[in-house]
């Protein structure tokens, strides 16, 4: 008899988490033997806690065939996360209730470190608490810092958003800089790692190209230091155009700018970097400056998303429903690199316990010694993963973006579940 | 005898001026009996002033057909504007001194309002100084702020990236809306008219569409009133999306936030709008927010171009050649609309002094009565100038913009020209 599965998105959402929707649920309507509806989680996993699901079934082949090419979250997504088996047990044993309600026996959480854990978790409920199911994670996160894969889908479309961005914006600062703005800082993105600075990187072939400085959560902010190199650039050509992570930090630890807000994860929210950054040029430098702020437009730029990336999205989504199907429970789909260039990868696997609240960050080799770019060795590491173009189709010169019926399940259970905050 | 061309760009470049550049020369080119070669001033009208002249005809075709994928100003741009006769008669003077020794007879000046004016009383000299030139307007502007022409070359793609972005990023906060981000905030370039901002709402088609709020510079802003407007969508759609004219004005008549620097033009320059919205939005409402700031992303992007704003941009070049091979002076190349849908557009003509420093604003009726949205009229007007996408080439996942070579024509003349601030 077929068993049913849940799919839910976890977390901040990308310009391709969709395109691992898509191939989840393309992949589990080939095999109806095995596997019976898919049911996809409203807003993450309180949909599963609060028996809000979605009949994936519902909704036409075109329709998810559409998700390939809308970004954001088609079934909404969270950022709750569920604590210990220890600390809230309740939570557990009202998702068992839940699944078995749905007879769900394959869990396909798409999400990043956050959600790894919780995938772990639920891949434990048999052993634990005595209700078998496969957890399987389908990793998403643009911030790239998932270990043990060797890239994150969601990373390689935001990688590109930034070079893309960053090499127009340096075309258009040098162009103004005789006597208007001479620098300019685009803030990306990015609390812990600095992935998402160091691919405006690549928008720099030549020398003189922007960026000439990369700012990395990585390397403790020197204002002397930062300065200098900014000066430096101006005198040499001209202008100097910045990618700036949001996560950098003082010698202290802290974050360079705080908003002192905190988000749901107990994570402080950033967004103050540029100005800071870009008032310190005009008040040191006297340098005319412009800055940009990314925010949600880089990680739900579909328009420009890497075509690599939406293909390795698809492949984590088709690969997890196939692991369920070979039995294996517990673990990450990986991208595994065979080679550089030419651009080789497969999917592989990783053990959730390995993968679980674990952050990658950039190597140190992989930027230049004085700290204000990337070396050869992180170009080679990134410049296939923005490889391709994949864009959407327009009507009326803008996208056109599927919003799916999100038809809900009918409820089987009489009580409610409160989520804790 | 043939003469020689003078072209230069001024103020803040776009995606697609150099597509303007690219129609003076190649039509140029294409008239070797009437015009000799076309010098570009290096840095806009400075070249000029300091005889620093480009050598247009050292390009290849393909480098200047290369012009229209690339995004700022290929020969450099200035907001240096020229004064008025009686106030700075010298640089008038130097103007022919230079335009004399290279044997210059046209002057095509790429430009927004204040270069309209250069413009003129270029096409002046002859009757106040006795040096005939033909000086001919080719419209640029982001702004879309130009009288007498139905659009500006420049802003559809500017309205194009607003659209896109406040999609795609009203794609994302939705999905996020359950726990975590309900209103999102986009600040967008424009000054003192709204076009830019009411771009945004081409991406709204059905009713709860991002975004569900446009603030426009030709509304006074009131606080109570755009609070009540983000609650209510938030209330009825989950999330609120946002796009905000950098304009954006309080009752004073002063901008809503000034970064209280001016720039070359006595402009106050502008930017810290978006984090104050923000916080409003978060201490009374208690809804969490992300903001994004556009600025020269927007108006370099040129890997989301529209394609009629690129083919406007063309015409508009080799319009104003063959205005003056047809003997015209003092005038501005315009867009003129034939109809709205079918799109037909054909270029015309307007009288420079009816041109010069004339702000074309948002008419009231193109703003709904609670001025927050566009109307149907708007639209009508609007949606034309976004249609159609006109990639650039990309290698390795980033486009590839040509650089010229910007070869300097030799120096005839022994005196130096210093600038005036």
């Amino acid at each position: 008899m077929p068993r049913n599965a849940f799919y839910a998105q976890s977390g901040g959402v990308t310009a391709v988490i969709n395109v691992s929707a898509q191939g989840v649920i393309e992949t589990a309507r080939k095999h109806p033997d095995r596997i019976g509806k898919v049911y996809a989680g409203r807003n993450g996993i309180i949909g599963a806690l609060t028996e809000d699901l979605i009949d994936t079934s519902r909704e036409s082949d075109a329709a998810i065939a559409a998700l390939r090419y809308t970004p954001s979250g088609a079934f909404g997504s969270c950022r709750h996360k569920l604590k210990g088996f220890d600390t809230n047990l309740a939570e557990y044993e009202r998702l068992i209730e839940v699944f078995r309600a749905h007879d769900i026996g394959y869990f396909f959480y798409n999400g990043g470190g956050d959600s790894a854990d919780t995938c772990l978790k639920v891949s434990q409920l048999g052993d634990k608490l005595g209700y078998p199911i496969q957890a399987i994670h389908v990793p998403k996160t643009m911030d790239n810092d998932l270990p043990l894969t060797d890239c994150c889908p969601g990373f390689g479309s935001v990688a590109k958003y930034t070079a893309v961005s960053i090499r127009e914006a340096g075309y258009d600062v040098r162009s103004m800089a005789k006597t208007s703005t001479k620098v300019f800082i685009l803030e990306v993105l990015g609390r812990h790692a600095g992935w998402t600075a160091a691919a405006g990187g690549l928008a720099a072939d030549q020398p003189g190209d922007a960026p000439q400085v990369i700012l990395f959560p990585e390397i403790v902010f020197d204002e002397t230091k930062f300065l200098g190199a900014v000066d430096a650039a101006v005198k040499a050509h001209g202008f100097c155009a910045i990618v700036a992570s949001e996560g950098l930090r003082l010698p202290s630890g802290e974050f360079l700018s705080e908003a002192g807000t905190k988000d749901a994860f107990g994570h402080a929210q950033l967004g103050g970097l540029a100005p800071l950054l870009a008032k310190l040029v005009g008040d040191k430098l006297k340098y005319k400056y412009h800055y940009a702020i990314a925010d949600y437009l880089m990680r739900a730029a579909r328009h420009i998303a890497s075509k690599t990336d939406v293909e390795q999205s698809y492949a984590v989504g088709k690969s997890a429903v196939e692991l369920a199907l070979a039995g294996k429970s517990g673990v990450m789909v990986t991208i595994e690199r065979q080679s550089d260039s030419p651009y080789v990868w497969t999917t592989g696997t990783a053990p959730l316990d390995k993968v679980a609240n674990v952050e990658k960050k950039m190597p140190r080799d992989y930027i230049t010694d004085d700290g204000f770019h990337i070396t050869d060795k992180c170009r080679r590491y990134l410049s296939p993963l923005i490889q391709g173009e994949d864009y959407p189709p327009y009507a009326n010169g803008v996208p056109q973006y599927v919003t799916l019926k999100n038809a809900a399940v009918p409820r089987k259970l009489k009580t409610a579940f409160e989520l804790k905050k």
